[in-house]
């Protein structure tokens, strides 16, 4: 076998760095339990059919076929494709056990999932996403939307990384604005203004003119609106001072509003309206989240949502929900390439206990049983050389400590490796510093 | 969108049996932890010819293809597979990190697997495995196989699961022994001792007639080995009392002896040598390991591995390793099946705090910021309804207290709704009862 070689997109982090991302993820999924939010898992795999409702993302999919499709499949499984997210799913999971479920149905889920786009930086094949989102039955509460960026603002600071400002926007204000100056494709006016980043003001008025028929005037209109921005509930007079009057404007208004009063109350500094954030994908239909990392804002949003009313619905029956996404992937990725997280060793252990002799191995192997069910992580010598050379084990992984047995009835001793300092010890009562005990993150 | 369907073979829990999933994972990697192995991840796909080198598993493999393919793509991504187990990718992750991982590399692996198998209860299409492996470079010092069950042994002693028996064979001793009796096609020969448990003795000597060219005589002596079991050396005596001499057998017996002996002084009861253990897949070159779970033996092995020592290799350079690997989505849905394992409430949440009116939103949000911050779960009520109808939402989801923010300069009160008892508390002292605190599985 070659030695095998990367495949673009798909990343690995080394162990030392998976311990930082199991780091990252415990304490996400920690606060999302503080709020309340359940944990849920779904399958990797949908429908295509499922997965192709929402045109704009048909060309992200990956397909999966049996490599031996030929036999007889089982009922039901036509063509299935890899989730590209973890909202979808979500919404089928929600209208497949409606009759089992408490509504509102807070749920939380940290999974991987899919997209064929083309790698680059902070952007990736397979990735993790951490999600929570809210669904009520027929309909949901304001104040989940408000409720959001609270959590994800805890989550987030509970991490070593830099602060984040979470871009909040309403749909229902963008929509209104543009039918209120006399557009008639909404949506084409969207997304052409999602692209303002991207290709700047003077091509987002030329794509305006092509794509949503818009005059010079108009055009100028929806620029000045995706300028305002303000980190408290004055962007509304700023909007209202571009004299613009239609009742989903105002409603879109009063609730971002509310988003960005409770927001300034419990967590000041977290939120900013910004009315520029669009969202891509076309499912939401009220309050949309975009979330920046200080230093790292050309890369985009780390932590992106929504509230989406339509993406559940069965008969007559709707599930309305709001929703937000942590890009773990994206996040670790740019923090690792700057070598903004560290962590203190490279492995768990915290004791290496050395094997005087392979016959005496056994004893070493008590020694090891006796610390770990007091909770120590603890590996034995793999070779009975020369003490220097397992110590040089230990030191190579950063394990902190090596234990030596006694000889001939003689009492065991510990060694601080990074000190030099040994002691005698026994391994029944024997306790590290609480800093040394598992690997910190920094 | 009609109601969506489950497909067979891909499982999905409930947001209850996922918590007891995720309690069950944390105790299997905080065992893993304890003996000192680092956490690795790798990726969902491995390039198709990769997974299809053991031919054996060929049929297994999910491949996977971008829908939009036509696009340029980036280099060496050829077809890629889904992987089917842990080791596979795992083998493949220490050829390309060689150079950057200090051996003996020990790492644990807790991944979703697929396989395109025929579902059937206990056996699925889209699973999870938790993995342990230690691997060395040039050669892999014998007593890392003896470990191995202690490891696995204690992982399984902290579920709240029935007692498990880990049946351990050396494939030395069949090849040995196989090769001793003189059939020249030992693989052929393990092939069909492996199917001993399915099919019985008559059709297995049938069988290796067949396909090894066994005479009776020599199928006779093939199920007399299959038919050892002991719970200690004493299986050394009864191979030996068959007569047959081969150096390979007597290696394997003497590392099977040790692992026993190993299991015995440590874990008393956990380990039996059972020398009709094969194992189908064939990259296993020495102690093999499965383990069944008392009362469901029938489903088959919940947990199992082995040695070896040619799966990575790179020119003149080779990792042995060895390995095992437990059967998660197995384990919990045989017990899920039979109500084996139940949690004590349907959500994190252990208070809720009701709302006295939506004006007031905001007095109970900060109770809940200051009881969060004590690490106490805490939700919202989403109505400012009855205070009935609110504590009826806590009694179903079994969140056992609901705190009712004082009117008027009133004390807060919390209500513990299974006793009906109502107290005056504050937020930033009171505190539930430790087993109150989080969901308990038993």
């Amino acid at each position: 076998m070659s030695k095998p070689t990367p495949i673009s997109g798909f990343p690995e982090w080394t162990p030392a760095q998976r311990m930082i991302e199991q780091f990252v993820l415990d304490r996400i999924r920690d606060t999302f339990e503080l709020y309340g939010f359940a944990p849920l898992e779904t399958r990797a795999v949908e429908p295509l059919d499922q997965l192709l409702r929402k045109g704009e993302t048909s060309k992200e999919v990956y397909v999966i076929r049996r490599l031996q499709g030929d036999e007889q499949e089982p009922a039901g499984e036509d063509a299935l494709g890899l989730h590209f997210d973890l909202t979808v799913p979500f919404a089928r999971y929600v209208l497949e056990n409606a009759g089992k479920l408490q509504f509102p149905f807070r749920r939380y889920q940290i999974q991987k999932v899919w997209r064929g786009e083309r790698p680059q930086e902070g952007r990736y094949r397979e990735f993790v996403q951490a999600d929570i989102d809210i669904v009520d039955r027929d309909t949901l509460a304001a104040h989940h939307e408000a409720e959001m960026p609270l959590v994800i603002g805890d989550a987030l600071r509970s991490l070593p990384i830099p602060p984040v400002l979470i871009q909040v926007n309403n749909r229902k204000i963008c929509e209104g604005f543009y039918r209120g100056i006399g557009l008639t494709d909404p949506e084409a006016a969207l997304r052409a203004v999602d692209k303002l980043d991207k290709i700047g003001p003077a091509n987002v008025a030329e794509l305006l003119a092509q794509t949503a028929g818009a005059s010079e005037a108009q055009a100028k209109a929806c620029l000045a609106l995706a300028e305002i921005s303000a980190p408290d509930a004055s962007f509304a007079d700023a909007v209202r001072a571009l004299g613009v009057d239609d009742p989903l404007l105002e409603e879109g208004i009063a609730e971002l509003v509310r988003v960005v009063e409770t927001a300034a109350e419990h967590a000041p500094g977290l939120c900013v309206a910004d009315l520029r954030i669009a969202r891509g994908l076309d499912y939401y239909t009220g309050t949309v989240y975009e979330t920046q990392m200080r230093g790292y804002e050309r890369y985009g949003s780390i932590c992106s949502g929504g509230r989406y009313d339509n993406l559940a619905s069965s008969g007559a029956v709707r599930f309305p929900g709001v929703g937000i996404s942590i890009g773990v992937t994206r996040l670790l990725g740019l923090l690792f390439g700057t070598g903004g997280l560290s962590v203190s060793r490279e492995v768990p252990t915290c004791v290496l206990v050395a094997v005087t002799n392979e016959e005496q191995r056994a004893v070493s192997n008590r020694v090891a049983d006796a610390l770990r069910r007091r909770g120590i992580p603890t590996e034995v010598s793999p070779s009975a050389a020369k003490f220097g050379k397992q110590i040089r084990h230990a030191e190579r992984r950063g394990i902190p400590y090596v234990w030596f047995p006694g000889a001939d009835g003689a009492a065991d001793e510990v060694k601080d490796i990074r000190s030099g300092d040994q002691l005698p010890a026994t391994a029944d009562t024997w306790t590290p510093p609480t800093e040394d005990l598992k690997p910190t993150v920094s």
